[in-house]
């Protein structure tokens, strides 16, 4: 079981994303946990290591996907 | 059963989305087709008729995601 962790902002891009991994993730192989950078932003700086640059974001097996656009990490410390 | 197409041109950026596809998509829900653009430029104008604007794409229940960025569609066409 490995765990994926999807960033988002609660931007309407996110959304669309987030319940594209929800419907679609093998919840057999993952475990999916959505964290909300704007009401989170404790967990930016993780984020940012792990290389995202952008929300949403899909972190898996150490590997970054930028699904679409929402918003830039930049804009969200502010 | 849903289907699922995944959008690429062969670009290493491309490899890494789809082999995390192949591995994390439930394959109970979905189907993936995998199309490579490059090869087969005769999907590119239905790709595009999807909203695909760069590859790797995904086109999900007539959403797209694009999944970090390999390639503009617009350059696969020359």
């Amino acid at each position: 079981m490995s765990n994926a962790v999807f960033y988002h902002a609660g931007c309407p891009v996110c959304l669309g994303a987030e319940q594209m991994l929800v419907d679609a993730l093998d919840q057999n192989k993952y475990t999916l946990e959505s964290v909300h950078l704007g009401t989170h932003p404790n967990r930016i700086e993780a984020a940012e290591a792990s290389g995202v640059i952008s929300v949403p974001a899909l972190v898996m097996d150490d590997q970054v996907f930028h699904i679409n656009f929402g918003a830039a990490l930049a804009d969200l410390k502010s």
